[in-house]
């Protein structure tokens, strides 16, 4: 068993680093405290004796070799960035829980046969930057780097510019790593587990997702002097493209989620109609079947409503990933390390997207889910217990250290 | 006749500061840019050989004396400030058509027996510190002084403190003089007078308005992982609060108009629900009874919407002014002007708000209006043509001059 103060107490003082403002935490990607919380990160892993490697996409890879260090590493991990408004759990349980297996290894004075390497990958979150799980994408060839280091923040920053900017941009070339298998901790970020008290989620698959960010174009005009017919309100295209997402979702609910949750609105000004709205439509389903049929209807629906308000459209697609089904070997280790250890569990779907949906694509991968409280994620309030957390952590240890043979 | 020439040269050599990014204007309330236009219009005056009195709000009042000086003033004038994006006419047109008078009388050679008051207004816009028309607001002992320099901006600046900072807060107590007339030249902002080919629109009563601010509380969760039921979306909210808004206006018009120009989404990530949103709804109508009704009905409807979301809600009301019914008499000098000029001319009724509208209430007041291209307003691209300018300085000349006394 992994020593649950411990990893509690990391997770505690890596909460530190870019705090929020209501108990969570904003450290968003390539910003002053990103950085900070990588060095935290990395000065605990060469405490550790781990050796640290860094690609060109600020990834890192901190390896405990293994006795057979010609074999390929297990890898586990998740990611230290967050949300603006992010809580202290969503990614950190992942990376410091890798850490935790390799203190607790090293403690217990084990070796393994495959070199373990705890992993933190850059902007999980596509917060700052679309897409989410941008390196793990990368790395996993569905990416493009240079078109990823192009991609602006709201203030116009580059990607590229402001991972050399924190200085975390690694010379070793994205991707070049051969991965014997991928183990990722997370919270749930939903509430089945919670609900019906079961310790683990055996996570099997994971759902499909599409971000698309659409522009309307109308026109500014006054709001007191334009008479009703006259106008091309994109304001009013939005609100309606927002309860047309939401409609679409709850025509295939529960088998899919939608919602719009970045708007942007030009000039916002109270007395002027909105001549150009920009926002992003997040759709998701484990059916890669229904997600495309909700593409295609919100698409339509897109056009109609436009159509009826004068205003011209713009569609970009700036995240996607197809529902993914994780590694049957990977999995079983998940479900049988928590069978060994007694707790509780479930298979279960991810609602979220994970870097481990995107490594299981070069790599056998599986994740391990344990609850949060409320389901809430992406909420500064977001909670769990240090309990769940050791739980979750302890099959992750069992199923790395399975994986990674003694 | 004013000297068409040197007016529209004014209005050019104004539009220089606070160049927008599309041809138009950003010389918003109590900006660098705000401050230097004052100068800029300060020199002119002085050059006119006008006195400058400026009161605590910032209200500039250039005299030109009377004959007999214990007269009170006749008034002319608007605003200089522009919203964001906004055009180089709205405002600047009937501030400077005022300058334009007195250079005219200077040159004929014209003493008035009241002196005559060239006025620029302090932020008529509403754009950068609601509620509009807040100096003439406060001069007519609608808004409180007090109050409104405690309104701030989107970055939490201070109206008083942002009007010390740019040095144009004066000493004069605001609504300490005595008024004998107001005029003011504005474009129409909407499309009628171009639509019939009418050179002069006569101002006889002005829409009322009310700005309802609305503040939705709901949930900040992740878009992925929670379940459609479990959603408290305060953004969705808004989408359907917009709409209401366009359906219960839809019913009224054209004795009514209504939208929401300005919105605020918090924490505006595309993975995160809307935790909070904020934005304003602007309603107006020329019939009282109606902006009641779609007052009633709008809070009614917002209740609703919110009850099925299971999200909570606030309303301030940021801005409110009834219908205005400007003076018989001054409305008669208008009136009489175009028919002596010979330019076509028709009643009509301001669509938007006008510091005309405020100081109505504390003398007798009226408006003349000129067309603008495509009744376009509150955006860059806003024109009026030359003749267009000219023919509404020239009712105005006349009405003041009339109503000033040879
Ligand atoms: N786990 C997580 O919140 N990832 C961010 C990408 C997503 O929106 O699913
Ligand atoms: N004339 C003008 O645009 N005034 C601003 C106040 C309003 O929104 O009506």
């Amino acid at each position: 068993r992994i020593n649950s103060d411990r990893l509690w107490d990391s997770i505690m003082e890596m909460a530190k680093i870019g705090p929020g403002i209501a108990g969570g935490n904003n450290r968003q990607t390539l910003t002053d405290e990103d950085g900070e919380g990588r060095h935290l990160f990395k000065r605990w892993c060469e405490a550790a004796g781990l050796e640290m490697g860094l690609d060109e996409m600020g990834t890192m890879f901190a390896r405990r070799e293994g006795t057979e260090p010609d074999l390929p590493p297990v890898y586990v991990g998740s990611h230290l960035d967050t949300q603006p408004t992010g809580g202290k759990y969503d990614g950190v349980l992942g990376v410091l829980g890798g850490l935790e297996i390799v203190r607790s290894l090293n403690e217990l004075g084990i070796k393994t046969k495959h070199p373990i390497v705890v992993t933190n990958w850059t902007n999980e979150e596509g917060a700052r930057f679309a897409p989410a799980m941008m390196a793990s994408g990368v790395f996993a060839g569905v990416l493009d780097q240079a078109d990823v280091y192009s991609h602006v923040d709201k203030d116009g920053k580059k990607f590229g510019e402001e991972l050399e900017r924190i200085g975390w941009k690694g010379a070793e070339k994205v991707g070049d790593r051969k991965i014997h298998a991928f183990f990722e901790l997370h919270i749930e970020q939903g509430p089945i587990l919670e609900d019906e008290g079961i310790d683990i989620g055996v996570v099997t698959h994971g759902q499909g997702l599409k971000w698309l960010q659409v522009t309307l174009t109308g026109k500014e005009a006054h709001t007191g002097s334009t008479p009703m017919p006259k106008r091309r309100n994109a304001g009013l295209g939005m609100a309606r493209v927002i309860e047309l997402v939401h409609e679409i979702a709850m025509d295939y609910q529960p088998d899919a989620v939608g919602a719009v949750g970045h708007m942007e609105v030009y000039p916002n000004s109270r007395n002027i109609i909105a001549g150009r709205t920009v926002f992003t439509i997040d759709i998701r389903s484990p059916e890669k079947e229904v997600l495309d049929a909700m593409d295609g209807r919100i698409r339509e629906g897109i056009d109609t409503i436009c159509e009826a308000l004068d205003i011209k459209y713009q569609i970009d697609q700036v995240g996607h990933f197809d529902p993914v089904t994780f590694d049957a070997g990977c999995v079983k280790a998940v479900r049988d390390a928590a069978e060994r250890l007694g707790y509780t569990h479930r298979n279960i779907v991810s609602g979220a997207g994970h870097d481990a949906c995107w490594i299981n694509r070069v790599a056998p991968t599986a994740m391990v889910m344990c609850p949060c409280v409320d389901g809430l994620s992406h909420n500064e309030a977001e909670e769990i217990s240090k309990e769940w957390a050791a739980a979750g952590a302890d099959v992750l240890f069992h199923a790395v250290v399975e994986t990674a043979v003694i």
